[in-house]
């Protein structure tokens, strides 16, 4: 089973990864672009057959190691 | 309008973040992870309300700035 965990800051957590993008598309000619936030997303391959344990073991991964809590929101999708 | 940019290391490269992640979740006790590859994702909020030009602009950006296209693939989805 595949999962797919996007990882993204909090609104109102500042950040500057997405503000130097939001810059250099500025210095590229790309000036209409308002707001660009910058997460993460990660692939994992997992040997669960059970959608609700792989659910259940992905969260605890997100809430233990992949995402800082504090100050990111993660988001898990399942692929069988 | 919104866009949501999914960038990905192409398969064959090597992804020493991936591993590294798949190697801590073996240590926290998450040993049936097969695989973790870690990868970028960009929201981007865009001033156009035309969606192909959106698309176009994007694509656009992710050649010129957003992802490396010798070793990286991207995807884009556009919300209204």
């Amino acid at each position: 089973m595949k999962a797919r965990v996007h990882i993204t800051l909090k609104s109102g957590v500042l950040d500057p990864q997405g503000k130097a993008i939001a810059q250099a598309l500025g210095n590229l000619g790309f000036g209409d672009v308002h707001g660009v936030r910058q997460g993460k997303y990660i692939e994992l391959e997992l040997a669960d057959t059970d959608r609700e344990a792989a659910a259940e073991r992905v969260e605890s991964m997100c809430q233990k190691l992949l995402a800082n809590t504090v100050i990111e929101n993660y988001r898990i999708d399942l692929d069988d």
